[in-house]
Order: structure tokens, then sequence, then C-alpha cells
């Protein structure tokens, strides 16, 4: 008999690779935070002595989903500007309050606060993109979730730094070193927008990325808008200038990618860079509806991102991924169009690709981390089951995730946070509520 | 002291009419299952003595969400033909599915699932189109739940009736007849579409609700297909068609209004017809986006509707709002589009509006029933608020909802039935599971 730590036994198992499989009467295995076996509940019964039986016969199991791109911090600022199109969202709401308010003391807060929602709608992983990336890492990691902390690479003064130099270099130093060795943490640069950083700053992004061996995430082709300046200031679409400034490759995760055309799409799909889809603050933004079923289609891989709180207004992959496959199909004129498998691959293991952790997490498979969710479809709304997948993608929602282990850390069980005090982050919270609200309009 | 059967004191109370309001320290009176006052909480403690006295500090408390369009037994065929477009989705999985299994025992029990489901989401009332109407009404009527019945009009044989003659008699007799006086019930006829049914039946159709003074809902210009084979068959759009045999009128319900040009929206409005604008089953079925922003422009009344389990997959309103507001915002390429306001009205009171019970629920004034939905905004998602409308049209989810009242009767408390037992639903639908996915591919 072998020795494990915990086997669960769910009603239904969706490892996502291979795609499509839907395993039940099955067991998975966990040992020293890695998944160790998947196999017949029987033989899991006769073959193994685990620590722990966890039985979830009413539940899903899938892999941890990924958020490939947010702004935890802004959870926030969640609500402060609602329907306004993008530029004035950002100059009048948006970009006001983050002068304001933004310190070490509220990123830490907002990213909590974010942590704990992400956690109980089943995320596991998220890939940030704020100020005081140092304090995201440490909550993160203090918190034992899977991140990829994006340092802000901007080029005016901010309350995290000068210059963009000055970005890089904290960058290098605070989160990446500093994190370098870290389970869970990874880093990379994240610039806002091609449109705000001169060709010089990302020549010297590009060497910096290209010497600490990582990735580069940036709002791309978000809007028409941002094309049309674009190509205004610098004759170039933005990512035809990336390319020129040798950024398009295989390290690029393009967020957004709202409008790319067919030379695009094989650009993207030759250099093998992936894009961060992000449905719902698209539409909420009235950005436009990526056509990413054309983006898999032609051979790139799209991950799934909910973007910041406050353009979503939610940080629930759940959502996010149903709205991609309802988007998909209306988008293309076909229901067949992105099924719900490709929907789930998007959320797990496309976004694992995405932030260059697919050998460690996105599906479940023997040898990767424990990065796992369960959902409790015993409700009205999932029931009844014909199609595991597709009930999961089509009906389900967030506050059926039962169980959330990263690593194999049990961080949600019964729906409820195992480890963090969630009363105490909503009450700082609300602090901040106060405080912003009292100063709206200003 | 005035005595009132239930003082209800949320933190926040939005009554939809007037537009936009949002009432703080204010209570709702409700007594002999109607709002009798709206008031500020001290003088709520002072003039009245309640029953009960419910506070919900943490709570939003609007009037209780309306679903103007669903085929509520469907519920039990929900996820069975996912991932396919419109007329192969009728074709191959829906209608066999509906010939070998519908009956009276299987409406009973698919409707049981669904009211539950509904309430449980926050939905006090509901219009329905399926076959056996007389047992939705019976179920509705037993669970205490609002409801306008429509009876199918179809001319060929069904579980059911014979032809459309028979579909109008039973309906005329058992659903309209037998529930004339009930507070919650009311009927409407429905046939399914214009393709379906001859002129003759239709204008036997117009004559009956003439007679019985009742609405006509029917699914019109859902999709392009739909439009391109009435032109076919008769030289007009459907809409020019009905219009022809004297349906345009103010009894009409047009559901989803996925086309409808200029002209049309004009010919609605004047007519005062109302739209069931069903965004996620468009979306599923790859249907297209209605522009509901310009029918709400141009003087149309819109509400709000999940379509039945099987295209949706789920019979939520608050996803709706949030999808329709999203939507609206990309397909008019503004943000601004559909203000959170907006997307609550169409799903309470632009809902009662469109089933002709304005009078009777659809807001939070005097002399309305109580008709109420409680949603507890103390969640990570919806949490800051800054703007109370804001947070519950893009954040909150149905599970956040606490407490649901119908005509004053208390059926969710604590997010849970109080008078259902939805074990034994459950019990049945799973039974229902096992016999439709027996026999599946046959």
């Amino acid at each position: 008999m072998q020795q494990c730590d915990t086997l669960i036994l769910p009603g239904w198992c969706i490892p996502v690779e291979p795609d499509g499989l839907v395993l039940t009467d099955h067991a998975v295995a966990v040992d020293d935070g890695r998944i160790v076996a998947i196999l017949p509940a029987d033989a899991a019964r006769s073959s193994l002595r685990p620590g722990r039986v966890i039985s979830r016969p009413n539940h899903v199991l899938i892999p941890g989903l990924i958020n490939a791109h947010t702004h935890a911090a802004m959870s926030l600022l969640r609500g402060i500007g609602d329907d306004l199109p993008l530029e004035r969202w950002l100059r009048e709401r948006i970009w006001p309050a983050e002068k304001r308010w933004v310190s070490a003391e509220m990123v830490r807060d907002g990213t909590r606060h974010a942590i704990a929602e992400m956690l109980l709608a089943g995320t596991t992983c998220f890939s940030d993109q704020y100020f005081f990336p140092e304090i995201v890492a440490e909550t993160a990691s203090e918190m034992h979730v899977r991140a990829m902390i994006g340092t802000p690479v901007i080029d005016f003064p901010t309350a995290w730094a000068a210059n963009a130099s000055e970005c890089l270099a904290k960058g290098a130093e605070l989160v990446h070193d500093r994190f370098a060795e870290h389970a869970l943490i990874s880093s990379c640069f994240a610039p806002h927008s091609a449109g705000t950083l001169s060709d010089d700053a990302f020549s010297e992004l590009r060497i910096m990325a290209d010497q600490l061996d990582v990735r580069v995430q940036i709002h791309l082709h978000e809007s028409q808008q941002e094309i049309r300046e674009s190509i205004a200031a610098t004759g170039l679409r933005p990512l035809a200038r990336l390319a020129k400034l040798g950024l398009v490759n295989s390290s690029l995760l393009v967020v957004h990618g709202v409008y790319l055309d067919r030379d695009e799409i094989s650009q993207l799909a030759a250099a093998r860079v992936s894009v961060a889809h992000c449905p719902r603050s698209n539409l909420k933004l009235a950005d436009g509806i990526a056509p990413v079923a054309r983006y898999l289609s032609g051979g790139v891989n799209v991950a799934l991102g909910t973007d910041g709180a406050a353009s979503n207004n939610a940080l629930d992959l759940l959502d996010e991924m149903k709205t991609a496959a309802l988007l998909a199909k209306v988008s293309e004129s076909d229901a067949r169009t992105l099924p719900a498998a490709a929907a789930l691959r998007m959320a797990t293991l496309g976004g694992a690709t995405a932030l260059g952790l697919a050998e460690a997490t996105g599906s479940i498979e023997n040898g990767k981390w424990a990065d796992l969710t369960c959902i409790d479809m015993q409700h009205f709304r999932t029931q009844p089951i014909y199609d595991a997948i597709s009930q999961l993608v089509y009906s389900a929602s967030s506050r059926q995730v039962s169980d959330v282990w990263i690593a194999g850390r049990h961080l949600v069980e019964n729906g409820t946070l195992t480890q963090i005090d969630g009363d105490e982050i909503l009450r700082r919270t609300n602090e901040w509520q106060q405080r912003i609200a009292s100063h709206a309009g200003e």
C-alpha cells in the first residue's frame, strides 16, 4: 500500500488533458503538494493508504482556474466609474483615484480582498499587473496562492517609481530576485500599453526581460482608438511597433487583443504569443468582442482573464468562461463555436501556457502541482446532468465552488476560506470604502 | 400606532420607480400581502407596530425579478443539446426529446424544479410557454409564485392537443377560466412562432384572445433564418404578417425580437408592444444580439427573459440583467449604453409592463403586491459599495439572494426555500435524468 496525503473522490473528474475527457468513479491522489495518481476509485482504495479521504460524490473536480490578467488591488475601486467608456473611465475616475489612494497599504488590502474573492470562485493562479508588485508578491505568498506578478513599467512618476528605468530595476530586485526560488510566485514585466512607453524604454525592457528570462504582459489592441493613436504617433499598429522593437516572441502575453487581423493572428501563432481574453471587461468598456475562435483555429493559445474588478465587476473565471463561449458563438454566427470543453481549456491549461506554467499547473496530470477546484453540482441550476463539462460551463455559478487546493493545501472547504480571516479583510475594505467615497467627485 | 404584518429594514432599498432612486435608512411595511408604506426607518419604528421586523443591514431590497419568457418544464432537458445551432438544436434534440417525454407528470416535475431555481435566484414572477399549461398553472399556484401561463397554440398533434383549435379551447377552459380570479395566476396564448400557424389559425387565435382579453406571446424575429423563411413562404416578414392578421397591438409580447428594423421599432412603439429580451439564449444559439438600447430609445418597453433552461442554461435574471447591460454597451460601441438602473428596470417594471401586471408588481410602491427580493451584499464580490445599483447589476450573483417574498409570503429566507421540499424536487429530477439519459441518441 502506497501512502499519500489526500485522496479525492469526485463524482466527475475533468482533467482537461486529454481534451474533453470526463472520468467517473475515479480518484485523484495528492502527495507532498503534487498529483501522484489518477486512477479508478476501486484501485485507489485497494492500492493507496491516504492520510485523508475526501469524498465529493455530487461534485466536479477540475484543474484550478487560472486568471491570466487582473489588477488585484483594484478590487477596492470596484464600481467607482461604471457605465463610462474606456478613455473617460481611465482619465476621469481610475487614474485620479489611483493617484490619490495607491500605496503599499492599499495594494496589500486590495490584493488580499481580490485573492479571497478569487479563491472562493475556484481560482488558484492569477497574473497581476499593478503598482507595488513586491507587495502583491508578498501577499500572494502569504496567502499561498500561485501568481505571476507583473511589474508595471511606466515612464512617468507614480507612487511606486519615478520612471521606466526605476520600474525595471525595482521589478528585477524586489520581485524577481526575491522570489526567484519560490514555488508559487513568478514574475514578469507589465508595461501598461504600447502608447505609454518610448522606443528606448521598450528596448531597455526587452533587454531586461531577456536577461531575467521573464514574460512581458501588455494591454494590446484593446480598442480601435488605441490602434488609431499608435498609427498617428508612430505609423505602426501597436503590435507591429512591438515587433520592430523585438518584443513579439514566446515571452509575450497580449492582454485583450480585441482587434487582431488575419496577418497579426499568423504572426502571433508563429511567434507562440498567447492572448489573454477578458470578455466581460471588453464588453463593459465597450471595447468590442475579440474573435477568439479565430485565434484558436489560427494556432494562437488563448487564456482567460477577468481584468481588474473596476472594469468587470467581479473576479469570476466561471463567468468569464461562460461569457467567452457565448460570445464566440454569436460572433461567428455558429452555435458550435467554442464548445464547453474549449472554454474550460482556456480557463485552465490555456492560462497555464500563457503564463509559462504549463509544466506546473493547468490540468490534472501526474506530477503537476495539486492546484484543484471542486464544484458542488447538487443545486437546482446544475441539475440534471447529462454532460458534466457542459453543465459546468453553461450552468454552474462560482458560489457552488466547494473546495480549492493550491499545491495540495486545502484553502477552501465547504465553500469557506480555511486559512484566511475573511471578516477582517472585509472590515479593511469597508474602511477604504469610507475613505475613498468621502473624496469622490473631488 | 398602525399595525402591519412585516417591516423590512434593508441597508439599501431600490424601488425602481422613480428611476435610479436608492433609499438608505428606509423601511418597507407589508400588510395583507401588499406594500403599505415606504418610509424612513425612524418614522417606521415610531409609527408602526409590525408583527415581525426583518433587519437586513447589509442587503439591497429590490422588486422581485420578473422572468418575461421561459419554458419552465424544460429544466429537465437542461444540457441535452448544447453547442448546436437553433434549427438543429430543435430538430435533432429538443423536439424528439419532447415527443418522447412530455407528459403532465414531466411538466409538473420540471416546473417545480424551475420554480425552485427561480425563487432561489430572486424571481417572483414568470411568463411560461409550454405544454400542459394547466399543470404549470396548478404548480405555480401551489408554490405561491406569480405567473402568466402561456397556452401553446400548435397546429399539429402533440401530447397535449390535436390541433390549434383544441389548444385554444383547452387554454380558454383549463387555464383561463379556471384561474380567472386567482391573485397570482394570469393566462395568455403562446403560439410557438409565426411559421408554425396558418392565417386561419392566427385569426381564430386573435378572436379568442380578444374575447378573453389576454395577451399573446410569440417567438418572433429570433433569427435571420426565420425571417427569410417567412418571406419565402408568405412574402412578408413575420411581424408584418402578424400585423396583417390584426395581432400587433398592446396585447402582443414579442419574444426575442433580435432583428427589428427602424420601421418595425416604430410600429411596436406605436402599438405599445413589449419585447422580451433573452440575451443569453440568443448568444448560446448564435441568434444574434438584439439592439435593445434602440428599442428603449424608440419607445418600446423591454422586459428580460431567461428562455428555457435548455438554451441558457440557467434561470437567473441577475445574469440576464448583467448580460443585457454588457451586450448593449458593446453593440452600441458606447459604455454609457444601458446603465445599471436601466437594466434593473428591464428585469422588474419592464417585465411587469410586458405581462400586463404593472399595477400589481414590478416596483416597490404603495398598494402593489409585496413581491420583493433581498440580496446580501456582504460578500467579497460585492464589496466595497460605492453605488448600490451598479454593484447589484454588475457584481452580485444570484446565490447572494437571501429573501424572497411573493404577495407578502416569505418563500426564501437565509437563501433557503421555506415552504418547498427542495430535496424531493431534486430526487424527482434525478429520476428523469436517468430515464432520459438512458434513451439519449436513440
